[in-house]
Formats: C-alpha cells, sequence, structure tokens
C-alpha cells in the first residue's frame, strides 16, 4: 500500500517501540504530504510523532492537542475541525495520514476522525492500517499467551467493575484497559477472586519509561498513569 | 531489537501482506541464523515462509508439519521435536527465529514451541514479537472499531456455540475465529438475536485470496476455509 493523492490513511504505530511499526506504516508515513499526529492535553509531544520521526520526510503536521475528558460534544467538534483540514487538503490532491498510538480501531482517536471523514470523503479514498496494540506487546513481553485452543478472550476499560468481574467469569484472559487510578480496586477485586498470581500489569510497554510488574501487590498504593494494561489468565478452555 | 546468539524469537509475521509485518520482525528475520516456520498438513507451503520471502539472508529453515487434530499428545511430541532442532542450535550459539501467522500469543503455533522451549531454555533467552492480528485486519479492512469509549471485546472461537450466545450478550464487539464449518450455524444464531446487518466476515483477509463478505446472508451455505473471521459489532457502551 503506498499514499494515493486524494487518500486518508488512519495508521497505527503500535505501542512505543519504533521498531513495532509495520512496513506498510513506514512507507505511507514516509511517501505523505500531510500528517495528523494526536497528542494529549498532559504531554508537552506527540507521543506518537517520537516513535515515527526516522520516516519523516518532510510532511506538513497538524499537532492535535485533542481533550481528554468525557465530553462527547466537545470531542466531536474537537474532530470536526481536523477534518476540516484534512479534506482541504485531500480535496488538493494530497495524501493525509493520521498516527495514532497501538492499533486505530482499539479504543483510538481515529475512530472520531474518521467518523467525522465520512460524512465528506468517498469511502474508497478512507484507509485504516492496523497496529500493534498494547495489549498484544503486555502479553509479548511477559510471554503469557493471550489465547490458546478454545480460549476467550476480553478485552475491557477498567472502569466498570461490575464489567470485569462479568468477564473474568466468562473469560480464560481478560485485559484491561485504562487501569489508572482504578488500580487498587482492580487489585482488590482480583485477590477476591484468588486470581493474583495470574494477574501481570505492564505500564508503558514498549517506552523508554516501560514498567513490568509480575506481583501486583507491589502495585498497590502506586499511581501509574493512563498507559497501564493489567492481563488475567483466569484458566484454560481446553480441547 | 537485533538478533543475539543463543536466543530464540517467536515473531508474528501478521495475517498475509508482506508489508503488515513490523520493522523488528524483518530485522530478526534478516539477521537469523536458523529459522522455523510452521505448514499445515493441508498446505503445499508454508504461508508464513511466503510472507518473509524477501527478508530471508539464507537461514538454516526447518519446515515443521504440525498436526491439525486436536489431540494433545500428538501436538506435544511434534513440538518437542521442534524445540530439540532449536536447542541444539542455540547451544551452538546461533539466533533462531520461529515464524507464526498474526500474532505469536493468539492461537498460535507460537504457544507450543514456546512451552517446550522454556524446559531447556533460560528464559531471558526467550522472546516474543507480537504481530498483526487477523482480527485487526478484518476490523481495518471493513473500517469497523473494534473498540471505543467503554466496549468490551471479546475474541473466541466459533466451534462452542453457547459460549458464542454469551460473548454476544456481554461485549459490544465479538469476533469468531476458526469459523469454517461453524459459519451456517454461526449466521443462524446471529439472525435469531437480530444481529446479522451488524456482522461481517473475512477470509483470509490480507491475502491474495482474500474475501470480504459485508452481508452475512450471502456467505450461507458456502464453505469458506479455516481463516475465516466474523466480526460483530452488537452495540456501544458509551461514557
Amino acid at each position: 500500500m503506498k499514499p494515493q493523492p486524494g487518500h486518508f490513511y488512519a495508521v497505527g504505530v503500535g505501542p512505543g517501540a519504533p521498531d513495532l511499526i509495520t512496513l506498510r506504516a513506514a512507507r505511507l508515513i514516509e511517501g505523505c504530504d500531510a500528517l495528523i499526529a494526536p497528542r494529549s492535553e498532559r504531554s508537552e509531544q506527540s507521543l506518537a510523532l517520537g516513535i515515527v520521526a526516522a520516516h519523516l520526510r518532510n510532511p506538513e503536521i497538524l499537532e492535535h492537542v485533542y481533550p481528554m475528558v468525557r465530553d462527547a460534544e466537545r470531542t466531536r467538534e474537537s474532530w470536526n475541525e481536523v477534518a476540516d483540514w484534512a479534506v482541504a487538503r485531500l480535496e488538493a490532491g494530497k495524501a493525509v495520514v493520521q498516527i495514532t498510538l497501538g492499533d486505530p480501531l482499539i479504543y483510538s482517536t481515529s475512530s472520531y476522525l474518521l467518523e467525522a471523514l465520512r460524512a465528506k470523503v468517498a469511502p474508497e479514498r478512507l484507509h485504516v492500517v492496523p497496529g500493534i496494540s498494547a495489549m498484544q506487546a503486555t502479553a509479548a513481553v511477559f510471554g503469557e499467551d493471550l489465547t490458546l485452543q478454545e480460549d476467550r478472550l476480553t478485552l475491557l476499560p477498567a472502569t466498570d467493575l461490575k464489567a470485569v468481574e462479568q468477564a473474568l467469569e466468562s473469560s480464560e484472559t481478560v485485559v484491561l484497559y485504562k487501569v489508572a487510578d482504578r488500580l487498587d480496586a482492580v487489585i482488590d477485586l482480583l485477590e477476591s477472586k484468588g486470581l493474583l498470581d495470574q494477574a501481570r500489569l505492564s505500564f508503558a510497554v514498549e517506552q523508554d519509561r516501560q514498567q513490568l510488574v509480575m506481583d501486583l501487590r507491589e502495585a498497590k498504593g502506586t499511581r501509574l498513569g493512563y498507559m497501564s494494561v493489567v492481563m488475567v489468565r483466569t484458566g484454560r478452555k481446553a480441547w
């Protein structure tokens, strides 16, 4: 896949390590005319932009500071502005790439931009390039299976503990995103279910500031950031 | 990550397109001394080996024909032989790579080889490199979110329809692997739940023989192969 004039690409750049991007992502970034890099309000620079620095060939760059709030209206407005920026360039025959951490379709801001673009751009001009997710990178650094044979895997945010409990009861592997300030409550839940020894925690996996926790008891009371992932193997559903 | 003497790497090469491998995978394959490529009994050649053809620098290659049967004993024996082959080379100071379709920790033969190697190789010499899964590639070709906001995603085989039904009731996105001869039963289940219009089907996604089905009614009665993926959006769990 090479960048085409007037086409848009939502490109996942993986969890953090520059060599965990795909060849497709690298070529699209190298060949694009304009590039959108999301940056959270809390960050001084775009993490995603740092990951792909070696592949930038001087595209026009929009660093979009997106709101990290649960406000559907504000989120939509913010992304509509980015969509307008992209559409102006697409209509001028430019190839536009949006880079995003992880995978563009797993808890990603790309979803918002794609939704806004669908109202304005023909579907055959919109493309998604998958990226390695933090879930996969976490399993890889711990060398723990996500699924084998008949196993069920559930990925969900740690925000709704009832949903987490339900997932633990019906899946052989549960992966929790957005753990952050829910960590202690998650640890208590896992302890009550006798699952603490089968749980692992990563923070900023595959980034320079990566932290790996094999025993979640040690993490109790700490405040790791937004990029924490908890992975639990509840058992195995054999053949 | 560069290949180190005496180290083993389970490397995911993605769903099929040669440009959907990571830079890390490419470098490890280019630099390894020995390479294990799994091949199913039903195939004439290793699909994984074809994906990475451009990165082979003449390593010693073992094409391992693995049994596609539900026989734990035969599976273990088969992989123990491969582990012995790998260990002989690791002990001679060679870097050994096993390539595998998709991700090495998602329904992958790498799990068996890693298990066999753990008994014989120091853990710091065993590495896993994640790869793009068919689930991610399927979502990408259809441009459908896997998860957004509070959504739960469940990935499971289509073999146990009770488990599929349970997943449909407790997840906003359900992805089914190993659909094959369960396709008609899955379609009937989705129809009974009023979910057919929210379901998509891919076969051999990102391979030359890729087939994409937007309306599963059209797929009824057909027999797509093992590499079929059904993706269902049951709803959205909003903020």
